[in-house]
C-alpha cells in the first residue's frame, strides 16, 4: 500500500499494522521505561510518570453532548487514568484555520475550562498555529499530559500480583469478569447524527466525560487487572487488543451490554456494528473474579447506572467471542479500524 | 477582531495579545506550578518535571538544511532544554492528509529517528490521525515532551542567585550579556526559499537542530541568567520577551550580529528584517558579566564558531535597542509577528 487512507487513522488494525510497520522499527526504543512506544498501550511511562498524547480531528467540533474542546481535555484525561495514572498538567495546541471565528473559539475555550475544572487538571503549557484558508478543516486540537502514579495503584497491584506494576492490556488471566461502565456506541452515533445529511435523530448524546475520578472510586475498592477506554473501533477492538497482549480468550453476552435503544436503531439502520462504534466516556473493565460485584456495585453507586458484567476471560481459546441472544456463539474480530471517521 | 488571522499564530505581538486576552483568562491556572501557562514561557514545570508542546505546520514539509520530522524532535528538546530540563521523553501525534505517500512519510520518520539519537531521547508515545484529502495540507507533527530538572542546574542557580529556580524569562538584571550562538534567520531564509516562486538561493540552508548537549556544556560553565530559542519573531521578538518579563532595557550592537551574506542579501532584498526571522537552531542566552567570556569561548569551542557578545542589559530605558553600524541608535520593536508564515 502506498498511500495513507482514512483507515490508517481510524484506530483498527489497519492502524495497528501501519505503526508496527512503519513507526516502532524506525524508532526503536531502548526499552528503559516502564511502558513504551513498543507496547501500544494508551500512554508511556518514565520513571513513573504518565505521559498521554492526541490530536483531536473530530467532525463535526460541535455535536450532541460536547465539542472538541470536552473531547480533547476527557480523552486525554482518560488514556493517562486508565493505565494507573492520576493526570495532573495538559498541553493545549492549537492549530486553527484561518478565518476561523473567534466566537467560536471561545465556546470552545470555556468548554476546556469546564472539563478541566471537572477533572481537576491544569493547562500548564501550549502552543497556537495558524493555517491559511482552506488548507485545514477549521480547527485540530492536540492535547498531551503528564500524570503521576495513582496513590491507591500500589495497593491494587500488590494485590493483583501478576508481574507488572501499571494496569496494561497484558495482565488479563482466566477467570476475570469483564465489567463495562455503561451503554455503548453514544459517541460515535452521536458524530455521525451531527453530520450533515445523517440528522436521524438528536436523541442520541455523546458520552464524552473525563473518567479519572471514576477510576479514584474504583481503585479503592481494588482487585482491578486492566482498565481502558474503547474508543476508536469500540469495545470489539479493545477486546481483541486484551485478548492478544494477554494472550487470552474473552466471552462475552449479547444480552448483558448495556446499549440505548435509539442508538441500537440507528446503528442497525445504518448496517454498523455498535461494538466496533467509538466511545469517549467509558470504561471497559478486567476485574479480578472475587472483586467484581464490589466494583459494579461501586461504579453504579458513583451514577453509572447502566454499568454491567459482560463476560469473562478463558484460556479455552485465543479469541474474543459473544454469546448472541439468539443462542449462538460468534467471533468478534478485530476491526479494521472505526466504522465512523473522525471521531476524535 | 473576529476572525483568526494568520498573525495570531505567528509568534509576535497579536500571538501575544490573543493568548493573553482568550486563553489565559479561560483557563485560570491556580498557580500551584513553578512555571505555568500564565507565564508564557517554552515549557511548563510540575515539581520539576518540564513540559512542552509544540504542533509544527512548516511547510513545505522538506526544506534545504532539513524537514518537518528534525524540526519537530528539536523544537521540542529546545523548548525543554532552554529553561533548565534536561529532555528525556517525547510524544509523537501525527496528522496525516488522505492520500500522502508513505515514502515520504518514512523519509520523516527516519529523520525523527536520527534526530532523536542525536538528542539522545526517546520517543515513548504517539497518536495517528488522518483527516480527508483536501481538508489538510498534507501533514502536521504535534511533538510535546517531558524533561526531568537538569543536574547542573542547581549549582547555576545557586551561584547566579535571583529568586527563580529555572532559567526564566524574567532572571535578566543589568550589566548581564547577551551572547547568541551563532548566524541568525538561517531557517526562516531557507524556508521561503524552498516555497514555490521563491527560490532564490540553494545556499541557504535551515540551522534546525536539538541544542541540548550545546547547552549541558554551558550549564558546565555556570552563571546563566537566561536561555531562548529565537523561532518565531526571530532575536527582535525574543529580546523583546525578556525585556517586558525582566523588566529591563536591552541593546545590541549591530556589527556584532553573526549573518551569513546570502541571508543578509535575500533579506534585504525582499525587505525582510533579519532579526524578526526565526531561527530553529539558534540559542540566545543571558549571562552574568563575569562568566561572559568563558561561555563565549565554551560555545565557540563546541564547534558554533560565530557565537558572538551581541549586547547587555541595562536599567537605563525599558526597551530594546540597537546601536547601528552607520552610528546611530534604533529602538528594536517587537514584532506584530514573524514575516514568514508557516516557518514551524
Amino acid at each position: 500500500m502506498d498511500n495513507i487512507t482514512l483507515f490508517h487513522g481510524a484506530g483498527g488494525s489497519i492502524t495497528y499494522r501501519f505503526i508496527k510497520d512503519h513507526i516502532l522499527p524506525l524508532l526503536n526504543p531502548y526499552l528503559k521505561f516502564d511502558v513504551s512506544l513498543i507496547d501500544l498501550d494508551d500512554a508511556g511511562i518514565y520513571n513513573d510518570i504518565v505521559f498521554s498524547t492526541d490530536s483531536y480531528t473530530v467532525k463535526p467540533l460541535f455535536f450532541n453532548g460536547g465539542d472538541i474542546g470536552r473531547l480533547s481535555i476527557a480523552g486525554t484525561v482518560n488514556d493517562i487514568s486508565v493505565i494507573g495514572g492520576k493526570p495532573i498538567a495538559l498541553s493545549l495546541s492549537l492549530i486553527i484555520e484561518e478565518g476561523f471565528m473567534i466566537d467560536e473559539l471561545d465556546k470552545i475555550l470555556r468548554s476546556i475550562e469546564y472539563t478541566c475544572k471537572e477533572a481537576e487538571v491544569d493547562i500548564i503549557t501550549g502552543d497556537t498555529k495558524v493555517v491559511e484558508k482552506g488548507l485545514l478543516d477549521k480547527l485540530i486540537i492536540n492535547t498531551s499530559g503528564i500524570g503521576i502514579r495513582h496513590p491507591l495503584l500500589d495497593a491494587n497491584i500488590r494485590y493483583l500480583n501478576r508481574g507488572s506494576r501499571w494496569l496494561v492490556d497484558s495482565n488479563l488471566r482466566e477467570g476475570d469478569k469483564i465489567i463495562i461502565s455503561g451503554t455503548i456506541a453514544d459517541h460515535g452515533m452521536a458524530i455521525l447524527s451531527s453530520r450533515e445529511g445523517y440528522e436521524f435523530s438528536t436523541s442520541i448524546k455523546s458520552d464524552v466525560m473525563p473518567l479519572n475520578k471514576l477510576i479514584d472510586r474504583i481503585l479503592e475498592v481494588g482487585g482491578v487487572a486492566s482498565i481502558n477506554d474503547p474508543t476508536r473501533g469500540g469495545v470489539a477492538n479493545l477486546l481483541n487488543e486484551w485478548s492478544e497482549k494477554s494472550g487470552v480468550g474473552i466471552i462475552i453476552y449479547e444480552e448483558k451490554i448495556p446499549i440505548n435503544e435509539s442508538v441500537k436503531a440507528a446503528a442497525s439502520f445504518l448496517g454498523l456494528d455498535p461494538l466496533e462504534i467509538g466511545n469517549e466516556g467509558k470504561i471497559c473493565l478486567a476485574v479480578m473474579d472475587e472483586k467484581a460485584n464490589e466494583i459494579l456495585d461501586a461504579i453504579r453507586e458513583y451514577g453509572f447506572k447502566d454499568a454491567e458484567i459482560i463476560g469473562e476471560v478463558t484460556d479455552q481459546f485465543k479469541a474474543v467471542a459473544m454469546k448472541t441472544i439468539v443462542g449462538g456463539t460468534r467471533i468478534i474480530p478485530k476491526p479494521i479500524g472505526d466504522p465512523v471517521p473522525r471521531i476524535c
